[in-house]
């Protein structure tokens, strides 16, 4: 890794883009002065535009491409259609070529699982990759993984998950051994389903290496922030972020109402307004935005493709931690903590994701 | 039914018994005059409490039971040691003998589903049981199923939980054709696992037959309340509905925290101290208490253990209604409407349900 960080970005992904991602790429550029952006996507586009952006254009480079992906393509389809031409495609094989430490899209999460896979293939010993969620708690943020990656998973896909979330947690909140939690109906022994069950019987023989196994959680402990990493099967992982960002905006909405009910209400509002915008910005989901796939040969991020600026800013703040922390080498260093666990490679699984 | 509503009531069941559920049944006593209650427990306790109660002593019996069931026992265990004996087999027996219209217990919940199982059997046309909660959303409440009867369900079953949810949802909401969604990680035909999207056929060819099947929803439609019925399997749903409890309350924590943060928002939460009390009672988790077990030959209502008089008045209310508005009449009604979905009766499945 140079000493600046190169980030690849995907600049026609999203509902916003290319508007968005340059300017979300301008806001990190002002905390983290050593970025670097290669902006792929058409040129006609983007080079006009880059010009709107003054303090970017120093340091950035666009490259053009002919295709774009769309929120319908399927991943196959995608694959077929944007293989070699997309912006998408395009900004995956610069993390390949080794001409950036990371790449972002806030395209179509499948298109870009399938194609980031494809492109990187998995890791050696990872059979199928994770998307893992940055997730704030009462007690500090968490790493919750897979959020829809793959559906369905076996015990040893969820202890492969567990060891990636467990280097992730380690470049992202510097701890040394993150507590593991794989998620359940309930704490018993007897609990939930047979490779949950599995699962827990391998981490528990192997807790120690590089992570600490603390058992069965339930849904309500990620809002707790009970362990740092909360491992699970991308159907309920995918179900339980959305449940969860809901579940803050209804209650957001009750806030919001109930604050505008009466004129005490709105007084009461003027008198809180500092500590009801703390709440505010706590709550946005801009903040949190970034997904890290996980358990390839390169790291890439998934922004959401509906947020602005601020969001792409916070998207790519997670790829840049992600490579200045140089998770790649933690997943690696990880991985050779378990050598049990490190099943030889299997033939890298293209299979389109579903999510 | 009688005129009055008798509600079988396992007294010994929950952290707080049997006191919680007593002064529970005083409250909605106040509020329907008409109901009736058998305190099933060890009458040396049951019989002295009663006194205290003296409103509720003219419209009670008390049943002596031998045994109670404890949070440890499995449910197995429980079916051993509790069959005929216990409070909570003795509650639903209630039930089944025609003596009360619906029973309640705050106690092991895996217990009591294999106990309503193994004594009230599945309705004819349905191979497993779900339990359904009731869940407040931006726009009213909604029915959710399953949240932990079953882990694991093929297409058929989410069909049966469609047809009950329905059926749940008309006795609660008097809604003539309530809207269905099936709980995915997309919305697009390709989304998810087999089963969903099996079931999802099958739903979509049946819509009109009592209710109206609006496709898949994702978690984030549960605060939504996109639809009146979310169907999904036990595992996923038991997680969504702990995950949201436990998102609701990070929320309220972040709010109080502000609201405490300085002596301006102190000030502000004076004036706003009615409208902040309205939020506060919308997210007390003891006003949203009952589990609905749905699929018998018989309406059990499940409690948190953990829930004080309040959460009991919640839950005896639910109890109330289901007997009240007939539950079991119109799931019957239900299942009369889709001839082509009743499957010749299964023999009662009495594997010990996980949850």
């Amino acid at each position: 890794m140079s000493e600046t960080i190169t980030i690849s970005v995907d600049a026609m992904g999203g509902d916003n883009a290319p508007r968005a991602p340059l300017h979300g790429a301008k806001l990190l550029l002002r905390e983290h002065p050593d970025a670097r952006f290669i902006f792929h996507g058409r040129e006609e586009v983007l080079t006009p535009l880059l010009e709107e952006f003054s303090e970017l254009k120093p340091v950035s480079q666009v490259r053009h491409s002919e295709n774009v992906i769309t929120m319908d393509d399927k991943p196959s389809q995608a694959l077929r259609k944007g293989r070699g031409t997309s912006s998408m495609w395009a900004a995956i094989q610069s993390v390949k070529d080794g001409e950036a430490d990371v790449a972002i899209s806030g395209g179509n999460t499948g298109a870009l699982m399938a194609m980031a896979t494809f492109c990187l293939r998995t890791m050696e010993g990872i059979s199928r990759p994770a998307i893992s969620a940055i997730w704030p708690t009462l007690r500090s943020d968490i790493v919750v993984l897979d959020v829809g990656a793959t559906i369905g998973a076996d015990a040893q896909q969820l202890v492969d998950f567990s060891i990636l979330g467990a280097a992730l947690a380690r470049a992202l909140f510097d701890i040394e051994s993150p507590t593991i939690g794989l998620l359940n109906v309930g704490v018993e022994e007897a609990k939930g389903n047979e490779w949950v069950k599995d699962a827990g019987k391998i981490l528990a023989e192997t807790s120690g290496a590089g992570f600490t196994y603390k058992g069965f959680v339930e849904g309500d402990d990620l809002g707790k922030g009970t362990v740092d990493v909360v491992v699970t099967e991308g159907f309920t992982g995918n179900i339980a972020l959305k449940t969860a960002e809901g579940t803050a905006r209804q209650v957001g909405t009750y806030l919001r109402n109930a604050m505008t009910s009466s004129l005490m209400s709105k007084i009461g509002a003027l008198f809180a307004r500092q500590a009801l915008g703390a709440i505010r910005s706590k709550m946005d989901p801009r903040t949190v935005n970034g997904g890290v796939f996980l358990g390839l040969n390169g790291v890439v991020i998934k922004s959401h493709g509906g947020t602005d600026e601020i969001g792409y800013k916070s998207a790519l703040s997670v790829a840049y931690e992600m490579a200045r922390n140089d998770l790649l080498a933690k997943i690696g260093e990880g991985m050779k903590r378990f050598p049990a666990l490190a099943l030889p490679a299997e033939p890298s699984n293209l299979e389109a994701p579903s999510a």
